[in-house]
Parts: structure tokens; sequence; C-alpha cells
């Protein structure tokens, strides 16, 4: 007997799993391990296996599976797992390589001007680049839309968080608007009178990678799966059966290595739960950049952030970097939910953040439709950060509107994913806490469980068998609804 | 103007120098530093990239190319590479991929089953999987002889050591045999009335590594272009612009990896060194395991263990593992040049080493050319290891016949290439030493140029443009002489 079309699927999909594979690892080693000099031949070899991988998923050969197996007897898993092959497949064949190769070009061009660009505050010189990494930007989302049907930017966002749309999106961050600058200053008011220690360093980086390692175990990071290592920039990478996160050290800050890991943590074990039997599909792969989000999220915010979860590792923070009253339990909660009105969005609290997000969504949305040009965005950033800020950026665009690397590559739509996951992780813990009312008695006494098991059952172990939005209906018995962000919000700050 | 074949085969060699660049680096992270729990999907991993290699390599069309390249215009450069280019595919095709695989499947259950034979001192046990491998490799031996016309045995030497055929071999060996055994005995005869003072430990790993790496340092490691990480077994990996080496500490014992890093230094600077421009095609790749082991042995014998070296590095050994007594440049070099015969081969000092190599070629080739059978291996071992090195194995398999691996898998034919280093090794240093006749005084003052810049010019950049014999006797002026490497061991021994 012949191989059905699914089954064709199914062993083109593990091919193209294992070259993810190789990439992945190769990008990490790249990021944590690669001396300079091995720059170039990496670049020319993972520009190879990309070559592979898309020549692999645009096969006129699968097109022709994909349809024929649409028509053959499929289980609900099977019908799940090939409408996720038919969104992988559609993403690497909707544009023309010429569209591809060009804004690839472009991007890389504009990306790496940037940097210098940036140090130096200009501009109008980074304008000249950006110019086409917009153009072309416009003419993938045209494209993207014509064939799907959608909006232009509901095309762009729907490469990161499958299944979201603008209209959506508008709701929530509405909503978010309405009570979002008003809250935060309430809580700058009731904060400026609040007592803070600021802890002492140096806190040598030994010391604090010990004091992640142990939070990771916490955690229930799976070392036997996994590495922590150091990069410049922090991330998860690797592969869902070896994942490899990484932090920064200084030794004059230990706050942010310590809420890094726990956020990467967070990323790391929803990789390491994915289903093993179905990781080398689609369909058993993370779901969107959303939810993913929503789960290192959970981590940082909801659970690693609160005053239960403090508690519990305060002994370990004294343990690592030594004995001082900074590191009561008391004092670590104040510091780590200090809201403080900032320039950068990798910089900020949990309150402000949601700001710097909206802010670039409405702002690359009306880029991409065509409301306004790359020379307005100044304009409007300084208007945004002044209304929910209250922080004028007029400028300085080096810590402005020249800050973040995602559009100068082009990477338009990708923005609301953090907030999006920041509401998610709020919802999840509203359910948690409905059927655990002990919760935060229960964190502080070092039991995760109730936490670790419900994420374990609504999410990790779901990967992509559903749509996005049914995901979290299931999970949480309602869509996804800013008012629990909003709630939490008031719960922890007011 | 359409590519000529020539140039369609550099760029199908470039494509293959990118993927095996992936496979190099997933191997040494799977290595160096890969968790357990990552091992199944990386193992699966680089077997679709081993296939994806192969397919590439015994693609039709590079067949057509070779032959059409033969008749274009090619200048010297070209027609070498288009030399190596053919050697690389004849690797690939000339073998059915029915026994490719046959005997990946049984060298691969040889090989599992015998980590834990060898423990148990379990012959018979081995044997069941063994006779299967050496039945495979027969066949494979009697295919490649017939397509190249070599001896059977010749055509599997020919895999490692390019060039090379037994009757040389044979011509060498058998003069290492009518002086060594007696060499050695007057030797050990010398060293029973030496003083000789044990280094006291613990050493600490870290200073062990910081030696490591100031040793690498002084001898012209490129770390812009590659690392120093550890492994259960050490090796020099990655790709010519990253090299990877690594290395394993004890506490108890510091000997190991300081000449273990010196060793896999003089691999890795062969690699750094190779012309970069050139690097992506086999024509700019190492010559074979014997040049490459003549590169670290350079390093490790000829440099390593002499007393100008160790008198040049006796304060870094104090400088990081502490002032003693044995660290002093006289007693390093009494330990260093220690010979013991032994059961082991990886264990065995410079001057034992050979002997374990011949006894090894001599029964693998009867082996192959049928001459003995599986089952007569212990007693050809036990019956040499007395005449060659006076040490009883009777019985004892563990450090006999079953310690190592190479014939689990069936590498038939790579043993020699050890020796043949070491006597390459021996012939560029007796070269240099003609030109340089205060060599030892200038080693033990620190400038190690004569040594570099000879190696450099003679075998580094050279790559693989020359066959061996031409590069041996363009290097050094005559063919492979096993004098020098007699009166080198002559020279420091007695
Ligand atoms: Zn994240
Ligand atoms: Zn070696």
């Amino acid at each position: 007997m012949s191989a059905s079309a699914y089954q064709q699927l199914e062993s083109v999909f593990t091919r193209l799993y294992r070259y993810q594979h190789l990439a992945a690892i190769a990008g990490w080693d790249q990021a944590a391990m690669m001396p300079p000099g091995g720059n170039d031949a990496r670049g020319a070899a993972m520009a190879e296996l990309s070559v592979l991988m898309h020549a692999t998923l645009t096969d006129p050969q699968l097109n022709t599976w994909l349809a024929s197996a649409g028509q053959e007897e499929l289980d609900a898993a099977q019908q799940a797992s090939l409408r996720e092959m038919r969104r992988s497949w559609q993403h690497a064949n909707l544009l023309p390589a010429s569209l591809v190769e060009a804004k690839a070009l472009a991007g890389s061009r504009c990306e790496h001007a940037w940097r210098e660009q940036r140090k130096a505050n200009d501009w109008q010189g980074f304008l000249q680049n950006f110019r086409e990494v917009l153009r072309l930007s416009r003419e993938e989302a045209q494209l993207l839309s014509d064939a799907s049907g959608k909006g232009r930017y509901d095309a762009l966002l729907d490469k990161y968080e499958p299944g979201m749309n603008s209209a959506e999106v508008e709701r929530i961050f509405g909503d978010v608007k309405t009570w979002l600058p008003g809250l935060i200053r309430q809580v700058m008011d009731k904060q400026a009178g609040e007592q803070l220690l600021t802890a002492q360093g140096p806190f040598a980086v030994d010391s604090q990678r010990a004091l992640g390692v142990e939070i990771m175990g916490l955690l229930g990071f799976d070392f036997d799966a996994g590495r922590l290592d150091v990069s410049v920039h922090p991330f998860c990478g690797g592969v869902a059966e070896d994942v490899r996160i990484t932090t920064r050290y200084r030794d004059d800050d230990f706050m942010q290595s310590m809420m890094g890991i726990v956020h990467e943590t967070g990323h790391a074990r929803y990789e390491q739960r994915l289903p093993r039997e179905l990781v080398h599909l689609p369909v058993g792969q993370a779901r969107s950049m959303g939810i993913h989000e929503s789960q290192s999220l959970s981590f940082e915010m909801q659970l690693g952030r609160s005053p239960a979860f403090l508690q519990l590792i305060a002994p370990l923070v004294k343990k690592h970097l030594g004995e001082q009253g900074a590191f009561d339990a008391a004092n670590l909660a104040r510091m780590y939910t200090r809201v403080r009105p900032g320039f950068i969005r990798v910089d900020a609290d949990e309150l402000t953040y949601p700001a710097h997000v909206i802010l670039r969504y409405e702002i690359e949305r009306a880029l991409i439709e065509g409301d306004i040009e790359a020379e307005d965005i100044p304009a409007l950033w300084d208007e945004k950060m002044t209304a929910y800020l209250g922080v004028d950026t007029r400028g300085n665009y080096r810590d402005g509107c020249l800050q973040d690397i995602h559009w100068t590559d082009g990477s338009f739509g990708y923005f609301p994913s953090y907030t999006l996951g920041a509401m998610y992780a709020a919802q999840y813990f509203a359910t948690i806490r409905r059927s655990v009312p002990d919760l935060d008695a229960r964190i502080a006494a070092g039991d995760l469980t109730p936490v670790m098991d419900w994420l374990d059952a609504n999410i990790w172990s779901q990967a992509s068998r559903w749509e996005t939005a049914e995901l979290v209906q299931r999970a949480t018995g309602e869509a996804l609804n800013p008012a629990h962000f909003r709630a939490h919000l008031q719960a922890r700050y007011l």
C-alpha cells in the first residue's frame, strides 16, 4: 500500500523539523558560544540551510499532497495537524521569492546601518534605508491581504499571532487606554511615599548564575533537556528536546539576570512540555508568539514578581548573594514592582510596558495601512509618549523611535504579542485562582504545582491543536478579556 | 555565458561545505554541550543531514560534471581541485547504498554493545556482532579493490591516508620492528635509575584550564576563530573558521589535560591556517588523517615534550598550579618522557606507542585480507604484546583487543595514521633543525617562529594541493623516511 498524502506530508514536515533543529542549534551557538571570527562561515551555512528549508516547503509536490490530504479520511488530530501544515506552507508560498529576497536584503541593510545610526541619534540617515523596508512591507501586506482576504495590517499580524485581527486588538488596547494612564499616575503617587532599600553590589556573576540555576530548578526546568548560558540579548532557543536559554549578567545589578532567567524559564517549560510524540509536526509546536509570551509572562509577571514567590525565593537570594535588608521579601517585592515611566520598552516595568506596546502598534498599523509615512513617526512618537507616559522624547531618537530592532527588518505586526501575552497570562491566573483560593499561600510555601499543572494541562500539552481563540476559551472559559489584566494590575499596584 | 562544469562543481562543493559546517557544529555541541535528553533528536537531525550530504555527492549530475570538467581548460590549481573533488566523489559513490547502510547498522550495533562488553571482558559476546562487521568490511574492501585496482587492505587504508599503500607501510613498520623493542628495553634500563619527583595534587580544574589557555596562546591558537571546552573524549572539531578543541580534566592529574591541549592545538592550527580562500573546496582542506596527526604530534611530541619547550612553560605551570619541585623543567621533561610498556594504546608514552599501532595494523590487515578470522585475534594479540612490549595480556580482553573503538564500527585502515603522523613530524623537525641549528635555544627563549613558519609554509598553507607523498617530498626533500623517527627517539631517550 502506498503512503497516503497525509503520511507523505508527515515525512516532509519531519524532515523539516530536523533541519530546524540544526538551524536552532547553530543559531544558539552563534549567539552564546561562537567566537567572532566564525561569523561569516556561520552566516553562509545558516543561509544555505534557510534556502534548503524554503525549497522543502515550496516543493510543488507539497501543494498536491495538501489538497489530496484534505480529501482523505483523517481523525480530528490529523485534521488539526493538516490545518497547521497548511499554515506553515502558506507562510512560505504566498509571497514571490523576489519579494522575500528584496525584503531580506533591505531589512538586513537597514538593520546593519541602524546599529550605528541609533548610537548617533541619526534619524535622517535611518530614514534613507527605512523607506525601502516600509515600501516592501506594504507590498508584502497587500499581497498577503489579497491572498487571505484579511486587512493589510491584519495579514502581517497573522504571521505572529494567527487568528488575531486588528479589530480585536483595537477593542482590547482601546480598553487599556481608557484606564492605564490614570492607573500609572495613581500608582506613582502611592509609591512616592514608599521606603525602598537598594541592594549593595557587586554581585559576583558565579553567584548570580548559581541563584538562577536554583530558581530554574524550583520552576521545574529540566536540565536533562536544556541549558543556561550567556548572550548579549537573552533568549530562549534550541529545540523542544534540548532548550537553550540565555541571560546576561552585570556585577552591579542582579535584578535583571534573576528575573530574566524566570522569564526565559517560562518560555523553556512550554517548549520542554510540548507533546513529545507530536513535536516534529507543526501541530505539536508552540501556538504563537503571543501564547509563547504568555508563558514567559506567567512566570515573570504573574508568578515571579508576586509577593508570594519573592517570599519563597528571598532565602535563596540571601544564600547566593549574601545577607542584606534589601533582600527581605517585602523589599524585593517593592523593587520588582517599582513603577517609573521611562524611554525604553525593554527596561519598562510591568505597568508602563503596555503603553510602549500600544504606541508602537498604533504607529505601525498606520504605517502599513498607508495613513502615515515614515517621516511622520517622530512627531507621533513624541505625542503618544507624552499622552500615555508623560515622557518628553523630542529630538531623542536614540531612546525614542530608533530604540527597537523590530521595524528595521520589517517585522511589523510583532509588537502586540507582548501585551497580548501579558493579558493571556493574567487571564490564566484569574482562572487558576478561582479553583485554588489559597494559591499565594501555596506558592509562598514552595508548592508551585497548581500553576504548573494548570499550564501543563491547558497550554503546554495542547501545543497547536486548537486555534488561539479556542485554546484560550477552553483554558479559561472565555475569550481574551482585558478586565483580568486590569484587575491584576489594580490588585498588585494599588 | 553558462557556467563551466568546473564552476558547477565548485558550487556543489561549496554547498556541501556549508552542510559540513552544520554537521561539525552539531557534532561538537553533542560532545561538549548537549544535555543527555537531547541525544535522540540530535541523532535524527544529524542522520538527516548525512542523508542530505550523501544525496548531494551521489547526484548523477555530479558524475557528468566531473567528466566534462576533465575536458575543460583548467590551470594547475583547478586541476588539483578537480582531483580532490573526484576523490570525495569516489568515497561516496563507489559503494552501493545497501552496503553502506548495512555496515552502518552492524557497526552501530557492535559499537553500542561493545561499551558494555568491554567492561564485562566479554570477548565471546563481542564476537557475535563483530563477525558481521568484519564480513561487511571485507565486502567493502573487495568492492573498493575491484573499482580501484588496489589491494583489499590498501583500498581501506586509502580512505584515511590517500596514496599510502601497505607495501610502503610494511617497509616502514618493518624497519621500526627491527629496532623498537630493543630501544624500549635500553631506555627502561636507563630510566630505572632516574630520580623523578611526583607532582602533588589536587590541581584545580580552573587552574588547569587557565594554564591550557595560556599555552594555546603561546602556540598561536587564534581565539577569535576557536574555543577550548570539555568533553569525555578530547578532539579537535568545528570548522576551519571556528575550530573547537576539547580536553578533559582530572583534579589528581594535570599532565594529561596539559599535553592533550598541546596536541589538539596542533590539529587546530592546521585547520585555522588552511588557505581561507580555498577552504570551501576539498583542495583547500586538510590532506589526510596521517598529515593531520603529524601536526598534533609536531606540537605534542616534537615540540611539547622537548626539554626546551618544557623549560619555556615550566614557569607557567608554576604560576597556575603552584610552586613545587616537580614543576622544574628538568623534572617535567622526565615526567613527559617516562617509558612504561602498558596495556592501553591511548595511555602509551611516545616510545611504546608505535608498538601498539604496528600490532593493530598487522592484525587488521590479516583480517581484511582473509588470512585470519575474528576468532584468531586474542592469541595474536597476546603473542605480539609479548614480543613487542613484554606485556602479558592473556585473558584480559578489556585491556587487550577490546580496548579500541575503531574496529567496532569497521574503521579498518585507520590505525597506521597515528604512527605515520609521528614519523612525518620527526621528519619535519629534522628538516627544520638543518636550517635552524639553534632551534632548542630559540624554543626555550619563547621564539617558536622557526617551527610555526615552517609548518605554515610547508603544510598548513598547502592544504590538499599536493598528494601526500609529494607534499612530504616538497616539504622535507625526501620521501617518508623512518630513520628520522628513530634518530629522534634515540636523541631524546638515550
Ligand atoms: Zn519573552
Ligand atoms: Zn590527534
